[in-house]
Order: C-alpha cells, then sequence, then structure tokens
C-alpha cells in the first residue's frame, strides 16, 4: 500500500499542541470534580449491544456504531434482506454512546459494593454515526460528573459552584449559568390547563431561542393549544425580575399547582445554599424559559451559555427521578452535570485564551558541538533533568542554523550551547529563543533560572 | 429490559480506587516522557481498514475489531458465503490494534508539518480480539514513547534512563533492564553460516527461556542447521562477564561479521552515552540471549523484568529501520519504548506499592446535622474548597453511624463535626477516622493540618 493514508471522516487526531491545551482543560475541570469529592470511574469503550439498544430512542440506536462479531459471524446470520435486522446478528457489542448509560449499568451491576450516595466523574470518548459537520465529531470526550443514590438539593447547588469554579479557571470570565426546574414547567402546563400536553409545551419552550415568540404560539397552535393558553403561557415566562422576584411571582402563579410549587421551592432551597457555597460569583440566571428538549431530567435543569462567543451551550445537566430503572434497580435518584470539551476548547480559542499557556514540550534544548563536547552535555543535561527541569539535546551535531530552527519550529523556548570554551570555563551560554538574549551561567543558575 | 446487565468479555469497568492508582502510573510515565522532550499525541479510535490491514501478520488481522458500516450496509454486499470477505465489504473501520501504527500513519499524513526528530507519547486503549484469559484483555492500554527521524544512538541511551526512571519512580526497585542489538543477533548467524537462515535463529533464541538449551538445539537441528553450528551459537549466547568482557569477546568473536561488529559497537556507544546521562542506577544487563521475536526491530531492543515478581516482561520496545515505509514515507528510522500498563499494575499490587498510595477521593467529610446548623457547614465546605482541600459534606441529616460508615466505607481520612456548640465557640471537631482522635480546631487550623 502506497496511496496516501487517510483517518476516517468525523474523526481528528491531536498533535502536541492541541493535546497540551486539551489537558489543560480536562485537568482544570477534573481537579474542581475531585475538590467536591468526586472519584474518576471508567467503564469500556465496547458495551454489550443490549445495554445500549432502546436508551437513545429511535435515531439515537441509529447512530450507535455496531462491532463486527469475529470469527465466522455468518454461520448465525438469517436476516439478509434487511440489514438493520441483520445487524443485530452479526454484532453483540458496541461503541460507547454517551457516559451515562454506562455509569447506570455499572452502578447496577455493583450496587452492592458501592457507597451511595456515588460520586463519580468520567472523562472518555464516546462515539456516533452522525453526519460529520463543523463541530460535530464522530469521536469526542464527554466529561461528567454526576452523583447517583441521593435526593439532596445540596448536590444541585454545588453544581453551580463546580461549573463556575471550573470555567472561571479556565479564564473564562463572561458567561451565564442559566438554571430551572422541570417541576417549572409541569406548573406551566398544569396552570394553563394543559397537563396533558406537558411534553408539546416543553418542546415548544425549548425552541423559543430559534423560533422566537410567533413560532412558538403556532406550534402550540397546531398541537390544539388554545391561544388563552398560550397568553397565560407567556405571561409567565416571560415574567422578568430578581431571582426573588421570580420566585415570588411562581408562588402566586402556581397557587392551584402541587408540583409547580415544589419546583419553586427547590430553587429556593438551591439558591439558598449556594449563597453559602460559593466563592466564584460568576453571573447564575434562574430562567423561566429554560426546558432542555425532551430528556429524561425530572427537577433541576442547567445549560452554560459564553456571552462573548456565538457557539451555544458549553455545559448542560440536571436532576434524573430513576437513573438506573431501565437496568431493573429503581428508585436511584441522580443528579449531573457535563462539559462540552469541544466547545470550550473552540471559545477558549476565539477568545485567546491559549495564548498565555505555555504549550512547549520542553524547557530547554542542548545545541550539539559533536564529540568532543558530547560528554560534558550529556552530564549537563542530566543535572538538569535531575532538577526536574526538561531538557533535551539535538541528537547530531548538525548545522547551528538548523539545531536552532528545531527549536524554533518545536517553541522551546531557551537553547543551551556548551562549547570547548564554556566546558573550561563552566559558564555555558543560555540563549532566549523569543528575544534573542544570551548569558553566561552556571549549571546551578541555569537551574534556578529555569525552574 | 430487566435482566441484570453484563459487560463484555474481556473488558473492564476501572472503580475509582483502581482508578487512582492508574492515573499515578500513567501520570508517573508522562511525568518521565515529558522531562525527555517527549510530547501528547492521541490518534482516533477507529482507523480506516485499509490502514491497519496487512500490518500485524495473518493472525493479527484477525484480531482486529471490525466496526459495521451504518445505514444500508447490505446494499454493497455479495460475499455471504464467506465472513472475511464479507467482513470487508461491510465494514470501512476496524479499532486500533496498537499505537505504533496509527503513529506511522499520522507522520506521513502530516510529514510536511511536523519538526524532524518527532518525539511523542501516546497513552491510549488498544483493541485486540483475542481469546481472554488471566492478564489478557480485549481492551487495554498501551503506554508508548517513540522518536522518528533520526538514527542517532542518543535516544537508545536515553531510553535506558527513562525506563529506569519511571520505574524506580512507581517504586519498583528490583527490575532489570536488557539490551542486546538486532545486528549482533545477525552477527551470530553470519558468524555460524547461517546468515540464510536468521529468521529461524532468531526464533529458536527467543524461545531460550521457556525450552532451554536441548529445546532450542532441537528447534535447530529441525530448521536443518547443523550441530557445529547449533555449538558455536551457543558459545556466544551463553559468554558470561561484564558489558566490557561482552563487548570485546563479540568484538573477536564477529571478526568476519560487518553486521555483527556494527552491532556491538552500537550497544559499546549506547553504554557509553548512557554512564553519563544516567541519575538513577538500576541493573542494567547487555544480554545476548535477547531477541525479541520476529519483530520489525533492526537496531537496539530492551526488555524490562521485575526480578521479585513472577510476571514476564513489563517493558519493551527498540529500533525499526523503517517505520513509515508502508504508508508511502520510506526513510524514516525510529526507535521506541512501551509500558505494559496492565502487568506494571499487577506487579505493584503484589509488592504492595499502592499501599502508601493515598487513594482517598476526599480529605474531609463535613457530619450534617440538619437546617439549624447548615449554613455555617456550608461557609465552612467553601473555605476548605477555596483552601484547596477537597471536602464534602453528608447530604442529609442522616443518623451518626450511616454518615460515619459512609466515610469509612470510602476511606475518607477525616471526618468534621460542625454542631451548635461547635459554632458559637468557632472551634470545630476533626476527627481521625484512622485513630478516632478527635481534635478541636479553628477553621485556619484545620485548613493548614490538612493542606
Amino acid at each position: 500500500m502506497s496511496t496516501k493514508p487517510t483517518i476516517p471522516q468525523g474523526t481528528r487526531d491531536f498533535p502536541p499542541e492541541v493535546m497540551l491545551r486539551r489537558e489543560f482543560i480536562f485537568n482544570t475541570i477534573k481537579t474542581v470534580f475531585r475538590k467536591y469529592g468526586y472519584a474518576p470511574l471508567e467503564t469500556p469503550s465496547m458495551e454489550n449491544l443490549s445495554v445500549l439498544t432502546g436508551k437513545y430512542g429511535e435515531e439515537g440506536d441509529r447512530l450507535i456504531f455496531k462491532i463486527l462479531n469475529s470469527g465466522d459471524f455468518l454461520s448465525k446470520a438469517t436476516e439478509f434482506e434487511d440489514s438493520r435486522k441483520l445487524s443485530f446478528e452479526i454484532s453483540k457489542r458496541a461503541l460507547r454512546y454517551d457516559l451515562t448509560v454506562p455509569f447506570a449499568r455499572f452502578v447496577v451491576m455493583n450496587q452492592n459494593d458501592i457507597t451511595f450516595p456515588f460520586k463519580r466523574y468520567q472523562i472518555q470518548p464516546v462515539w456516533r454515526a452522525d453526519r460529520p459537520q463543523k463541530g460535530r465529531y464522530r469521536e469526542f470526550y464527554q466529561c461528567d460528573a454526576d452523583v447517583v443514590g441521593s435526593d439532596s438539593l445540596i448536590y444541585e447547588a454545588e453544581y453551580i459552584c463546580i461549573l463556575d469554579e471550573a470555567l472561571s479557571n479556565l479564564g473564562l470570565d463572561d458567561f451565564t449559568i442559566i438554571l430551572n426546574n422541570r417541576k417549572i414547567l409541569s406548573g406551566y402546563a398544569e396552570v394553563i390547563g394543559q397537563s396533558d400536553k406537558f411534553v408539546d409545551v416543553c418542546v415548544a419552550i425549548d425552541k423559543l431561542d430559534k423560533i422566537g415568540e410567533k413560532g412558538v404560539r403556532k406550534e402550540l397552535a397546531d398541537r390544539d393549544i388554545p391561544s388563552e393558553s398560550a397568553d397565560q403561557l407567556f405571561k409567565m415566562i416571560t415574567f422578568t425580575g430578581t431571582t426573588e422576584e421570580k420566585i415570588n411571582f411562581l408562588k402566586e402563579a402556581f397557587a392551584g399547582s402541587e408540583t409547580g410549587l415544589q419546583g419553586v421551592a427547590e430553587m429556593e432551597e438551591v439558591f439558598q445554599m449556594y449563597q453559602n457555597l460559593s466563592s466564584f460569583k460568576g453571573k447564575v440566571d434562574f430562567n423561566l424559559q429554560l426546558a432542555r428538549g425532551l430528556d429524561y431530567y425530572t427537577g433541576t435543569v442547567y445549560e452554560v451559555k459564553v456571552n462573548n462567543v456565538k457557539i451555544g451551550s458549553i455545559c448542560g445537566g440536571g436532576r434524573y427521578a430513576d437513573l438506573t430503572g431501565v437496568f431493573g434497580r429503581p428508585g436511584l435518584s441522580g443528579v449531573g452535570i457535563s462539559f462540552g470539551a469541544d466547545r470550550i476548547y473552540d471559545a477558549m480559542e476565539e477568545l485567546g485564551l491559549f495564548e498565555d499557556l505555555t504549550t512547549a514540550p520542553v524547557d530547554v534544548l542542548l545545541i550539539n558541538f559533536g564529540s568532543e563536547t558530547l560528554n560534558p552535555a550529556l552530564k549537563t543535561l542530566n543535572k538538569l533533568r535531575a532538577a526536574g527541569i526538561s531538557a533535551e539535546i539535538y541528537p547530531e551535531n548538525a548545522k547551528m542554523k538548523k539545531q536552532f530552527s528545531y527549536a524554533d519550529k518545536k517553541g522551546v523556548p531557551y537553547t543551551l550551547l556548551i562549547g570547548t570554551a564554556e566546558i573550561e570555563s563552566g559558564l555555558f551560554q543560555l540563549k532566549n529563543m523569543k528575544s534573542g538574549e544570551q548569558v553566561s551561567l552556571s549549571v546551578e543558575d541555569i537551574i534556578s533560572k529555569l525552574r
């Protein structure tokens, strides 16, 4: 084979300079997760197909990457007329589609060994056979924290802090953490007399950003929701004011809805606890219009938007009343959040936040002057590394120009010149590759300068 | 679905306590890679099938996990009599089998942007449809460092240091870094007059550990290598002495073999540079019997054995003259090493090296005494976290016994009691969960104690 190789559509190589930035993002988030008592978990890339099928809707099922069985898979195949049916006969494993279902599967399999509430974070790739387009990949990392086995709203309040602290530590400074509660959405439906059309109401509200009030009113009318109900709905979801004013307004509006009132009470408690818990003071917005689509959420829902970049939501999450019921273990409530690493990367790049991040893979390059000076150079190299400095020597006695160009292209900030004169004096030439400045220093001084 | 879910054979979940140990291993190795100027790279989990096929031999090809094409894959299928043939019609992507072929593919695709010599490390899972057994998994991490684009033996010498430093930093203290050179093996074959049977000679020597001298002699005889040649061979490979004595011995023995002499000269240069480069002094063994099977190695070869655990080789590697030729870019020489993370984990566990490793996911648990003391508790929690301490509060006002049991099971080293009396005095009770000792401290003192 000598045609130029390619990689599959929708997948990416991450070269060193991108990796160092991605690692900065993941490490920053991970550090915050740990500070809040979340512990790491990893699950296998492949799950049994039966674990994944039926968990992501019909569309989701179609986007699952299936792994072909090994060996003589045809011996068990009969459905040669229908790709979908045949696929279940010739593949019994598939690639992870998200981190939530494998987490639920793990919790059920290990329920007797787990200490509840169980708090885990998980940073791993997932795969979706989606049509690739700008910002949408077939392999991408998810970065989730979830807690399962408690109804306490403390976790809801802490997730605001986690979002705030992680994003602030990444250097983002103009973002809004948007909150609402699915029980408040139930309240709307109840109050406008459309409890049986709760899902339709949710779906319509979820589109408000995209299609505007007129569009939403049309959607509602199409679903036989009378215009008086729509009026009532818009009166509620367009109310503006402080968090306290919103809470008071909804308490009145939901006088007739127990679920709605419970949602308001939950929000009130979450905000109260958050006040005592938070060091960071990012903008938190109680958004009466946040719906989070048709997801399995049943309580608090989260979204985060970067205000100075057009990029959509960079984080999301919420409370789900029953995480593990689908695997035969009902009654375990969970709440979690997810950081969209790719969008965060793009936002940070657009805002120039990577510019101050040192992505040099190595601190100093020793120039190679050939066999005569090699041993002292290697000894110096060893001293630098023993002091914890990332250092390398150019592998050959090449022309100076070539060696400096190597340092330049790699972004190495310093080069070190150890020629015969330098060995005699014990003072080596340290060159700052950016400024061009060159100073004569002892190994000890070089170490303290670079460390 | 309510049957208990399972995970695919040969795959594993890594729960928090295992993850924290694995992270310690990977971070330790990564830190050393970086100190030697290696930068991170990640490639996609899936490669085009054509990139992988034919690179790992016939057996390897069979062990590649193929991904079923999405949608109506049957429309292009014709080979319904032969699973192997059909598999190429219905899958065009496959899971990564190792990290070396994707690395070569990356280098060729990006050859115009890469600064050579290109030094990368890569820590990612690979997949093999092997029969699972103790210590052999279908998904496992590889942990590789390679440099491509230079023939310099400096890299060979540095890899000894990297192996030595990484394994020492992991706490292993009785291991041997074993070295040889494939050109020395060529020398043997030449000297005994069996150059045309070089591969047979290699394969036989490679089995010496397993089948002993008698077995190897039989293998050689079976391949029509006369017993005088076998005698000559054993005289060479059983020579004992210091590294210097071995080098001198081989120089004489290889008087008639240019390749053999070149191998000896390479070893001599590697050892000489290593002397100047190394801070750690693990045992390095110039092993005249090391062959490294039938691999693509052409120069120095490495293996590492832990002497006080029966576990086989935990690291391996070597020089390959042509890494990228198969993708249409000949002439790029490379050298690399690979750490076997699973075996290292098992060895460390057997040696009790994880015992001192703190794997507690959180430093301190605040006991929850209910709503009356909640706000001060949350404020304290915030102060602890702001000081960088990993802390959490039990989410409900449960019985003390239950809360302490949670801390115990999670391995949390301290609990903090903030009741009404404590709030009044400003002194909180910090309990050491191991010793049971309880002391009364201010928040500031707690922070300095835990930090």
